[in-house]
C-alpha cells in the first residue's frame, strides 16, 4: 500500500512521529492532484484544505507556492473557515506552471496565549504560564535578528515582568507579538502536503475570446478562388463585428487522390477545389501554403495585419494525410500497412475514407513522427501564430497531446490550443486535463433550459471548472443545429447571445452565421447544403439582413462585463416560463451585475417572471432599482426580487440588462429639506 | 508536477508513448488512493474504472487483485457499463491487506472481429481481413501451448479457408476463440493504473456485531465490588440478549491522586471506587488487573467463558495515566514537565483534570513510548482479546495510531479497534482511514427523521461508506441523550430498534438500557445521576420491567437479516408522517426483504402511509403481498406501492417487517381449472 501523502512516510517507519498535524483534500485540484489546476495569469487562487491535529492545540497553516522553474517558495497565511476547513489564496502573476502546497503546524504560542486568556478569565493563578511565554517568546527572539529580535526581546522580558494576569495577556495578545511569533517561532514537526500540487498560468485570452471561423478560399469579393490578401481586406469587417480570434480552417496544399466533391460527393469535379482537411499535395504538407491562397510571406503579412486589428491567428491542425501527402513517400514507416502492401487509409466500417491516411501511433518509429508533429507547431509559432485548434483530438493518443503541448508550453507558455473533440465525456475531459487550453462542447445540442441549465452547472460547479474551458460555438462547418434549420433569425439571436455571455470563450462560423445559413444537406442532417468544406462562396458582407451589427453589440457588452471570464461568476435565476431562461454574471464585488433573460421560443412572445435575490446585491430592498436593457438601451424600473419580464423574439430575443444603482433619490434633490 | 498516474511517466519523457489506454478513477478508493478500503472476508469487490483510448479501437481491461503479501496477481475480466465505465468483481477470502489496480489495453482481436461484422454486414470483400485475423489468431497460438495452441491453430486455418464472409464471421464469433484470445493474444501496450490500491479485508465481525457495554465491578448480585467470576456468572444473561461483544471499561488499578468521587465529585471519600479510566495505581498500569477484580487467570477464565457463550470480549484501551502509574516513575521522559518540576495534568483551561496525566507525544523518547504502547496491545492479545475499543483517540496522534494497528494487524489481522471519538467529522473521517475497524458516530444526537436520513445517507452513500463503520450507541456511560430522558419506555424500544437495524455494528450500555435508567446528573446534563463511572451498583437483570426480551427478539431478526451488515443495503423510503421512519434492508438479489417502521414520537399514536416501490421487488404489482412484522409476530396483506402504517408507541414503536412472496394463489388450489 502507498503510505497516506499527508503523515510523511517515514512518520509511520519510526522516523518523524512527531508530526502531529494532518492536511487532507486540498483544492483546487484535478483528478486527486494528477494534474494541474487551469487559471489565467492575474487570478486570485483560492487553496483550501482540511488541516487539524488530535487534541486542542492551535494550528498554524501557509500556502506555499512558486513557479514551477523555481525553487523558492513564497508562503501566505491561511484562516481557517469552518469543520476544519482552512484557506488561503495568492495570485499568479507568471505564465506557465506553478506548484502550491500547503503546510501546517501546531502553533505552541497560538495554544498557550488561548490558555491564558482562559485562565486569566477565569481569575487562575499564571506565574507558571508567564515563564512558558518567555521561554516561546524567547526562542523565537533567538531565530530572529536586527530590531525584530530586539522587539521580541522587549516583548519577554515585560511579559515575564508582568504585574498580573490581565497585563500580562494584553501583552501575549499585542498584535505585533502575533506577527513577530508568526513570522519567527519554529514550526517544530511541520506537516507538509504532498504530492505538490501544480497549475498553470495561461493569459488572459485563454478564459476570454471570441472567435470567428472562416474560410479563407470564400474571401473574394468575387467569384474567384478567394487568398490570404483577401481576408486581409476582410479584417476590418471582423474587427467591427468585435471579434478578437480569427480562425482559418487548414490552408495546406489539399490532395487529389480520392478528392471529395461539393456536398461531400464521393468523387470530386474536375473545378472542385477539395476539402482542405484533406491535407498534403505535392506542394507540401503541414508547413506549406496552398499555392492558390498565397505564400508564407502573405501568411506573415495577415498575422500582422490581424494584429493591427485587434486580432489574433488561430491556425487549424489536423494531424492527418492525405495520400499525396509528402510524408507518405517519406516517411511510410509512420503509417500503416495493410496485407497487401498498400497504406490503410481511415475507416469507421464500413464506411472507407480513402481520401485520408491516418498517423499510426503504435508504429516504431512513434518517436520520430511526434518531433516530426511537435515541428508543425514551432513552424507556424515562428510565423507568429500562438493560437492552434486542434482538429478531432480525441483521435490520437493522449499521452502525445500531454507530451507536445508541454514541450511547447516549455518555451511559448502563452500558447493556446483549443481542443476540437466532439465525442464521449470521460475522453472531452480527458484531453483538458492533459493540457487542452479550451475544449469544444456539447452547447451547439443544448437547447432547453433544463439541457442549458444542467450542462453549464456542470461545466462551471463541478471539479470540471478547474481545468475544462469551454468554448461554446452555436455553429461550425460541421455543424448546422437542428435549432438554427428551424427558428430563422430569432434563433441565430438567441444562440449567440447564449454563447456570448455563458462562457468566456465563444464562437461563430461565419458569414454563414451572421447571413443565416439554415439548409441542411438533406433533412435530419447536420451538414450544411453546399457546404463551403466542399465548394467555394462568394458572400457580401454588406448584406443588410446580416446580424454583424447585432454581433457587434453583443461583443461589446461582453468587452465590458469580465465577469462573463469567471466560471463561478454564472449563476442561474429561476423564471416561471419554461422558455425563458435567466442568469446572471457578477464581478467579485457585485458591484457590476448583468442580468441575461432568453426567449429560446423563437416563435412566440414569452413573458415570466423573473426570481431575483437583490438581498445579496446591497439594494436596498424598499427602494426600486434600474435595469438597463444594453441590447435595446430601454431602462426598466424593477422592484425587489420578483419582476415581469416580455420578449418578443421578432423584436429581439433578449434583454441583457446591466444593473444600474439609482445614483439619486428625491433626497439628493438640491431644495430638498 | 507529479506526472499522470495513468499515464506512464515513460510515456511524456519519450519512452512508451505507444500506450494509447487511459485509465482513470478507479474505485473503491479512499483519498484517492491514500487509504486502503474496508472490506471483510467473503465480500465481492466491485471494481470500477473509466478506461477509455483515442479512436474507436476495442478495449480489454481487467482487474488486478493480490494479498498484500504474496507476488502474484489474480486477473479478472472487466466489462464496460455505460460512458467508458469499466467494472470487474472478485471475492476476497484471506485476512489482511490487499492490493489491486486495473489494466487495459488495445484489443486488436475483437477490434479487427467488429470491423469483420460490418463489413460482412455490409457485403464487403474481407480477403484482406482474413490475413489480418489470421495473423492475429497466429500469435496468440504461438503463446499458448499444449491442446489451446493446437485449437487455435485450427481455429487459424479454417478462418484463412473460410469460403466466404459469413462463414468467416462465424468462426471469428466462436466463443472458444474469443476465449483463448482473451487469455493468449499479446496485451500490447497495456497500461496499469498507479499507483496500486488498497483493501483491507477484515473477518466479519468487523461489519456485523451487537456490543454489551458493562461494568464489571457493578456485576455482583449483591452489594459488594463485582469481580470478573461476576462477569461469568452475567454471560448467560448478557447471551440471552443475542449480544456476541461484551465491551468492559478498564479493568486496571485505579489511581488515588486526586480520585474523583461519586457524581464527579473533586474530592473522592474514603470509599469511592474511582473512575476506572483513572488508570495505574502501585498495584501495577495498563498490564495489570485491579486486585478487587480479580486474577489475570480470572481475566483469562472469562474471556473462555465468553466464548463458549458465543461472545468475545472487548478491552477497553485508555493511554493515559493517574498521578500513581507505574511509568510517572519509570518513565517520566514520556511527560510534560510545567516549568516548576512537577508532570503536566490534562487540562482544557480553566479546567484542570489533575487525575490523569496524558502522554506528551511530542516528547524527545516518543519511539519507546510507541513500543510500550504497543506492547499494552500485544499482552492483552496475549491473554485472547481480539476487540480494543479505543478510548479518546483523537487526543493523541493520528501517526500512532496508524503505526500501531498496522504493526498489531501484522500479525494478529483478525484485531477490531473501535475508535471512541466523539469529536469533529474531519477526526473521526481520519480515524478511520488510517485503521480503526469501526467508528463511534452522532447517532446518539440523531433523533429526527430529517437528522436520521440524512446522516446515514452520508455513511451509506458517500465515499465515508468505504472505509468508516459506523457503530451505533443509543447511550454510553458518557451520555444518556435528551431522547431516552425523556421519552420513557417507548423511546428506548425505538432507539434499539434504530441502532440495530441502521447499522451492522451497534451496542448499548447496560443494565441501565435495558433498566431505563433516565435520571441525568442535573437538568440539561448528558451525565448519568449516580453514574456507574464513579460509584458501583448493584442489578437486578430479573426485573420484570427490563426489556432483555425485546432486545433478545431485535438481535434475533438481526441474526436473520445478513443485510444489516452491508451500507448499501439501506435505502430509506417515503412516509407522508415526520414522525414516521422508514427504511428497508434486502439482500442483493432483492430475495429477502426486512421493511423497519418506527415511530420517533414516544408518546402518540401515529400512523401514515409508506411509500414502498414494490416493482424492484419482482412482486406482482396486481396482486397482494404479506408483510410479516417480527416483532408481533401480526401478519398484513399489503397492495401496491402505498400502505397505510399505524404505530402505537404504548404497544410497540416500530414494525420490523419481513416481505413474505405469496407462495400460493387460487390458481394452485387443487381443484383449479
Amino acid at each position: 500500500m502507498p503510505p497516506s501523502h499527508s503523515v510523511p512516510h517515514d512518520a509511520v517507519a519510526g522516523q518523524n512521529g512527531r508530526v502531529r498535524v494532518v492536511i487532507e483534500d486540498v483544492s483546487p485540484s484535478v483528478d486527486g492532484g494528477r494534474f494541474p489546476a487551469k487559471r489565467v495569469v492575474g487570478d486570485l487562487v483560492i487553496v483550501e484544505a482540511d488541516v487539524f491535529a488530535d487534541g486542542h492545540d492551535a494550528i498554524g497553516a501557509v500556502v506555499l507556492h512558486r513557479p514551477a522553474d523555481r525553487d523558492h517558495w513564497s508562503e501566505v497565511a491561511m484562516k481557517p473557515l469552518v469543520n476544519d476547513r482552512w484557506s488561503g489564496q495568492f495570485s499568479v502573476d507568471a505564465l506557465g506552471r506553478h506548484c502550491f502546497t500547503v503546510a501546517a503546524w501546531i502553533d505552541r504560542f497560538a495554544t498557550w496565549r488561548s490558555g491564558l486568556r482562559k485562565r486569566v478569565t477565569a481569575g487562575q493563578e499564571v506565574a507558571a504560564e508567564l515563564l512558558i511565554g518567555g521561554d516561546l517568546i524567547h526562542e523565537a527572539a533567538v531565530a530572529a535578528a536586527g530590531f525584530d529580535a530586539q522587539r521580541l526581546d522587549e516583548l519577554e522580558r515585560r511579559l515575564r515582568d508582568s504585574s498580573n494576569g490581565p497585563a500580562a495577556l494584553a501583552l501575549a495578545e499585542d498584535e505585533d507579538l502575533a506577527r513577530l511569533m508568526f513570522r519567527y517561532a519554529p514550526r517544530r514537526f511541520a506537516a507538509t502536503y504532498a504530492p505538490e500540487l501544480g497549475l498553470t498560468a495561461d493569459r488572459p485570452k485563454a478564459g476570454f475570446s471570441a472567435w470567428y471561423e472562416m474560410f479563407p478560399r470564400s474571401a473574394a469579393p468575387e467569384r474567384r478562388h478567394g487568398t490570404l490578401k483577401d481576408v486581409v481586406a476582410r479584417l476590418p469587417y471582423v474587427a467591427s463585428m468585435g471579434f478578437d480570434v480569427l480562425y482559418l480552417p487548414p490552408i495546406h496544399p489539399i490532395g487529389r487522390s480520392y478528392r471529395k466533391g461539393r456536398n461531400n460527393a464521393v468523387e470530386a469535379g474536375p473545378d472542385d477545389p477539395g476539402s482542405p482537411w484533406g491535407i498534403g499535395g505535392p506542394e507540401g504538407g503541414h508547413t506549406a501554403i496552398h499555392p492558390q491562397l498565397g505564400t508564407l510571406e502573405d501568411f506573415r503579412d495577415l498575422v500582422a495585419a490581424a494584429q493591427r486589428h485587434g486580432i489574433e491567428l488561430a491556425m487549424d491542425v489536423a494531424f492527418q494525410a492525405s495520400p499525396d501527402h509528402p510524408w507518405v513517400r517519406e516517411h511510410p514507416e509512420w503509417f500503416r500497412k495493410r496485407p497487401d502492401g498498400t497504406i490503410q487509409y481511415a475507416e469507421n466500417p464500413p464506411k472507407k475514407y480513402q481520401d485520408i491516411y491516418p498517423f499510426d501511433f503504435e508504429c516504431e518509429a512513434w518517436e520520430s513522427l511526434w518531433h516530426e508533429l511537435k515541428a508543425v507547431f514551432l513552424h507556424w509559432i515562428d510565423q507568429g501564430v500562438r493560437i492552434f485548434r486542434v482538429d478531432n483530438p480525441h483521435t490520437k493518443p493522449f499521452s502525445f497531446w500531454q507530451w507536445v503541448i508541454a514541450e511547447i508550453h516549455r518555451d511559448h507558455p502563452e500558447t493556446i490550443f483549443l481542443a476540437e473533440a466532439f465525442t464521449r465525456p470521460r475522453i472531452m475531459e480527458r484531453l483538458a486535463k492533459i493540457g487542452f487550453t479550451q475544449s469544444y462542447t456539447y452547447f451547439a445540442w443544448r437547447d432547453t433550459k433544463h439541457e442549458l441549465t444542467t450542462y453549464l452547472t456542470e461545466l462551471t460547479r463541478s471539479e470540471l471548472r478547474e481545468y475544462f474551458r469551454p468554448n461554446l460555438w452555436p455553429n461550425t462547418p460541421d455543424i448546422l443545429p437542428e435549432s438554427l434549420q428551424a427558428g430563422g433569425r430569432p434563433a441565430f439571436m438567441a444562440r449567440l447571445v447564449l454563447a456570448a455571455t455563458l462562457s468566456g470563450n465563444y464562437g461563430i462560423y461565419g458569414p454563414p452565421f451572421e447571413h443565416g445559413w439554415s439548409a441542411p444537406r438533406e433533412p435530419g442532417s447536420e451538414e450544411y447544403l453546399n457546404s463551403e468544406k466542399y465548394e467555394i462562396h462568394v458572400h457580401d458582407v454588406e448584406r443588410p439582413d446580416s446580424l454583424r451589427h447585432f454581433i457587434a453589440r453583443v461583443n461589446q457588452i461582453r468587452r465590458t462585463t469580465p465577469s462573463i471570464a469567471h466560471a463561478a461568476a454564472l449563476e442561474f435565476h429561476p423564471v416561471d416560463n419554461e422558455q425563458l431562461i435567466c442568469y446572471s454574471r457578477a464581478s467579485p464585488d457585485r458591484s457590476d451585475v448583468l442580468l441575461v433573460v432568453v426567449n429560446l421560443d423563437p416563435w412566440h412572445v414569452q413573458s415570466g417572471w423573473v426570481d431575483f435575490a437583490v438581498e445579496r446585491l446591497d439594494l436596498p430592498s424598499n427602494r426600486p432599482y434600474q435595469m438597463h436593457d444594453l441590447l435595446s438601451d430601454a431602462r426598466y424600473l424593477w422592484h425587489g426580487n420578483r419582476n415581469y419580464v416580455e420578449l418578443n423574439p421578432q423584436v429581439a430575443p433578449a434583454h441583457l440588462f446591466r444593473l444600474r444603482r439609482r445614483a439619486r433619490s428625491e433626497r439628493d434633490f438640491e431644495y430638498y429639506l
